[in-house]
């Protein structure tokens, strides 16, 4: 039923699983591909379900501000309204808030805000961003949290996660769309101790899954593995765990080695707008005039729609040119990219190969002995 | 084979046909969506395929700038470097070379310019259009040809369309691309006289299809009309008959009402781009205000892949954030739009209904009587 979480093999930390929502089930370690304003930019739905994307991530904030509450209640919530039938998770917006905005004012109730669109003064905390995400009827909705500055004081950051650890209380009492699951958000920074009392303090009042939040916002790789591994130690290990906003290869593969079971980030779809093509053996520029002329495909051996029908030289050419086409056709390639790396980790969980997987992916990615 | 153009229905000067090409069979009256850098903008060629597209344009000018005739060549021809199996047909870049470039030079042999993209100096004359054209490998190749300035006077247009068949001499002699049809192309402006006299001179050279080019620059519908007429009743019946940058579609009912049996535009593409829908009963701009909330699709009944899984409400969103799938969403649907009106054309043209048919389009798509 709806919430259970069934753990079907281990290899050292890392946890091959299954997730059940409303929309279905999801196999993890799972990527979420980003689609903040209900769309994956430059991808249609039929494209996605084309790479066994299990799960999407869409973003609370973007959607209270366009095109709001109202039209997306009126067009049946976010599933309808973007013609996706699997799994939706929705962020709390306290990221956005955070990040985006201007003339803040943070009280007990939540956030008051410039809308970073139009200036329109709007209001988000635990109670409307849960009531938000309530419209939305996505099947996991995220605990509204605050986003500490990095670096912050300790003792700053006492007071956040205090607060935090309130609003997460508010959250997990707000009414439900139907099987919509709620995950709290453990918070912390990079002081370990605060980042497991939170996780604690979290798991107490008991959430359908718990996430890691405020990594990788500029800190060292060490840094960010030791806070996910100091978030995650104290969570409990019957439920999904959930790194936000990691993206990178070898970090994805990193956090899965800590028991990490999902992850979300715009990386694969901004840097095709970017014209970076990611690959099984690192990134690289596809507008780099060394292709000007190849007919090799962007990935060789990849079987996407873009490296089975077309060469670099033409993938090149279209971003060179501003060719809307040459960001979509990067965007196929990056997403199925990484549908295969994720499908590659979860056979290596499954048959029991984690550990030399994860070697050769490093090798592999970063060149790493 | 390669050039056999069957007239197989005619209804008053309508007509309905096959032409023959290197790429396969094309039915006419035909509209041909442009591709102008070698992309129809935001579609892949499985889309065109998926709505019935029968052959494609592309603009031998902007391929000449970029990617250029050594990339191509290198790809193995324009088909293979856009993975695009069926016929295109390549205009000369006459008319870009007229209309988007600076410091011209005209010379007997072409002229001398500026590219738009980054000053480059170029020179294009009938030998260097028809080479390009046949790097590029397309299943029909135009004449390279001057398009005089709207108003000209018939001084001016008796010297320019002099040059224009001196020039279209020397493309007819040129090397083709194996299978490669050439196409003369009638100039004239509103001059009925220049502008027989130039089609019957065509005519004797013998090509294998025959365009009405330098139309649409500006002037009233029924001069354009009259353009149409003048053009076509001197140029051979056995033979193709186009007219270049049509894309009205009642004015494209019109035209295949005069005997024409190709023509091309942007419009379906490029007003996509602003938001414009077209409909069987008239365009309309998606993004306004009174579809916010409207769960119908962008044309009721159309079969197309937008109207089918996605509503007003969803389309208007996504181009009113900037999203690129609602400028992809819209450009599927008015290509699919445009489609079904030619089907729906040489069917009637077929079954000996055309005359009701066209008075019922221009009705629902003019509101006219």
């Amino acid at each position: 039923m709806t919430g259970d979480f069934e753990i079907l093999a281990t290899d050292g930390e890392a946890r091959y699983g299954r997730l059940h929502t409303a929309h279905g089930v999801v196999e993890t370690p799972v990527f979420m591909p980003v689609g903040t304003q209900a769309t994956v930019k430059t991808l249609e739905p039929r494209d996605l379900e084309g790479m066994d994307v299990q799960i999407l991530l869409s973003n609370t904030y973007h959607l209270l501000v366009r095109p709001g509450p109202d039209i997306i209640g009126a067009c049946g919530g976010l599933h309808r309204f973007m013609g996706w039938d699997r799994p939706i998770l929705t962020d709390s917006g306290g990221f956005q808030v955070f990040s985006l905005t201007k003339l803040r004012k943070m009280t007990e109730e939540g956030v008051a805000f410039n809308s970073h669109v139009d200036g329109r003064r709007l209001f988000l905390g635990p109670v409307e961003s849960m009531a938000m995400q309530r419209v939305l009827g996505s099947d996991i909705a995220m605990c509204f949290d605050e986003c500490p500055p990095y670096p912050s004081t300790p003792k700053y950051m006492e007071e956040s996660v205090a607060r935090t650890l309130r609003w997460a209380a508010v959250c997990r009492e707000q009414p439900r769309a139907e099987g919509q699951l709620v995950f709290g958000i453990d918070q912390g920074g990079e002081f370990p101790e605060i980042r497991a009392r939170c996780a604690r303090e979290l798991a107490a009042m008991g959430f359908d899954g718990y996430a890691v939040g405020g990594v990788s916002v500029g800190e060292a790789e060490p840094v960010l593995l030791d806070e996910i591994s100091a978030g995650v130690r104290h969570l409990p290990a019957d439920r999904p765990r959930y790194v936000m906003g990691l993206g990178d290869m070898v970090q994805l593969a990193e956090a899965a080695a800590r028991g990490v079971d999902m992850c979300d980030c715009v990386m694969p779809t901004r840097h095709a707008r970017n014209g970076s093509a990611f690959t099984r053996d690192g990134a690289y520029p596809v507008k780099a005039g060394a292709w000007k002329s190849d007919t090799s495909p962007v990935e060789p051996g990849c079987t996407c729609y873009c490296c089975t029908h077309f060469s670099r030289a033409y993938v090149r050419h279209l971003l060179n040119v501003g060719e809307i086409l040459g960001v979509r056709l990067l965007t196929l390639h990056n997403i199925h990219c990484y549908m295969a790396f994720m499908a590659e980790m979860r056979e290596a969980i499954r048959s029991g190969s984690f550990r030399p997987w994860l070697a050769e992916q490093r090798r592999r990615l970063r060149g790493a002995e």
